[in-house]
């Protein structure tokens, strides 16, 4: 997808400037499952390394209807009044199922889709979620070499997709309605933990009061929970995505987070360890396809699944005949 | 370690005897890294797992103090009485690093060592979780053809044992103490999500209206998550595991889990779902104990995982690399 003639240092040099199309076509060639761009996107990554790191990574999920575009786009837009540069990226392992994706339909970001310091990509259709995992994170780094300040990610909260944003980003936002009781009964399990902001979104109107009241519920809830960072206490608060009301509050506190994980040294913890965990992810994620897909454990592995749940196999012993085939 | 001269047959007899020597030299054979022990395993479980999976399954975990030891001796005692026959297995991962291992101490539980219808075993010293693991699930079968009808296991609550023990029992029951807030903070996160009942131990004495409120809090907590089991409300209970009080109510509880589960097949759906999910547990642990332990991948791994740390090389391009070792 890089242009003809269109030589590495180019590539590299375009980042650094900015010059977005070349940004989106080094992300493109990121996103390729095709040998060769592969090749050429590490060769584009290993270049612009020493560039990244310097964005505020922040990843941002909510269930269905919580409006988190609305959000995203009522944030991004205050940052970009203040100056600052923003790109905001998606995690939909979905996307390859259904054609969809994330921040697909980009007309769903209007405003912010024309201002010039904001730069919109969908998700990857990556198939695997390791796939889609590999290549956000190497689109956000190259977003950082172009020089963008904040990075939003946002999830589409389907599968295990809040923990892999989770895995990526400094900071965790979770975006919820009123009714935390009754909201709580449809949000997945554990993704409270993960957070580190939790924004009670449409409080405009009607349901402003309803707002507060599940601003003060969920500031309960989370007394009983362990922090998701060290040292950092999650909040509450609430806002209007679509009057663009209580955003310049987040930020601070957003801002806040930044900062006191940069002095007490978590930020810098945090991101070796998420470096060293997706090494391992990676490995994992390879021998398992290795395996699975070799053409000897596809053939029998329905027959000794079923062997094993209908009793007539042990495990151990299944698990021994299936390497008997993939080693063999 | 099975007795010279014995035959498979005759060990496999044994065990559905009951024969309690021969039951626990065929869970050392089970717990035993040699080669030749394994395959002797292997052969007993094949015999053996037409006569599985008729005990209720219970694990136990809850917070160090909390009096688990106290309790499952209490239980266990009231099993006996009413004419049940128990095994009590334990899953502590720590146990080889430590070189102690749960339920190690048999004089913990001292009175339930003499009921001639219990029958205790501490935790096998695995090395990984995942040997661990294996260990105990074997164990279980070996408790289940042996007769046994309540299995409990015990965890000791490091590391990731408490999932584990969860992905091989029936029903999840959680001990803890009074003062949920406080000690909610001391609690490893998710585990209150993973359990079917909660017990609120030491309720006797000064410390008996402190359980009661307890009990109400973590009822209250209980009312914003997901039900553990498909159909089934988790409810905290009080009972003081030295007095022996409130057991009765807990069995009665168990009992009626263990209904509910079966006349709904979400019984029959958890295990078979238990065991397809340790078949690919099994197979992941295998395949990264192989690319670990290989001498090539030894030999770069901490160079290579320090480069890709420090900046120096990009994720893909690492692993790549250590793949190329791995396969060479």
């Amino acid at each position: 997808p890089v242009k003809r003639g269109l030589s590495l240092d180019e590539v590299v040099n375009g980042i650094l400037n900015n010059d977005r199309p070349i940004l989106a076509r080094a992300i493109t060639l990121v996103e390729s499952n095709a040998y060769k761009h592969i090749e050429k996107a590490q060769q584009i990554l290993n270049c612009i390394l020493p560039y990244t790191g310097k964005a505020l990574r922040i990843g941002i999920t909510g269930v269905p209807g919580a409006g988190k575009s609305t959000f995203i786009e009522a944030l991004g837009c205050y940052l970009c009044d203040l100056g600052l540069r923003v790109a905001v990226l998606a995690v939909d392992p979905s996307s390859s199922i259904t054609g969809g994706s994330v921040l697909g339909d980009k007309t769903r970001m209007e405003k912010l889709t024309r201002e010039k310091n904001a730069f919109i990509r969908p998700s990857p259709s990556g198939g695997t979620l390791g796939g889609v995992n590999r290549k956000t994170r190497e689109t956000m780094l190259l977003c950082e070499a172009a020089g963008y300040d904040v990075i939003l990610i946002e999830t589409i909260g389907v599968g295990q997709s809040e923990v892999v944003v989770r895995s990526m980003v400094d900071m965790f936002a979770l975006i919820v309605l009123t009714g935390a009781g009754d909201e709580l009964q449809g949000m997945k399990k554990g993704v409270m933990e993960l957070a580190d902001i939790i924004i009670v979104n449409k409080a405009d109107g009607d349901n402003e009061q309803k707002a507060f009241i599940a601003q003060k519920e969920y500031n309960q809830i989370l007394h009983y929970l362990r922090p998701a960072t060290e040292g950092w206490e999650t909040k509450a608060f609430t806002c209007s995505g679509y009057y663009g009301r209580g955003i310049d509050t987040i930020w601070e506190e957003m801002k806040n987070f930044q900062k006191t994980v940069q002095a007490s040294g978590v930020l810098e913890k945090r991101r070796q360890s998420q470096v060293r965990d997706w090494i391992y992810a990676m490995i994992k994620d390879q021998l398992e396809q290795k395996f699975f897909n070799h053409p000897e454990v596809k053939k029998v592995l329905p027959e000794t699944e079923q062997a094993v749940i209908t009793g007539q196999q042990p495990v151990t012993q299944a698990v021994k005949y299936l390497f008997d085939q993939y080693e063999q």
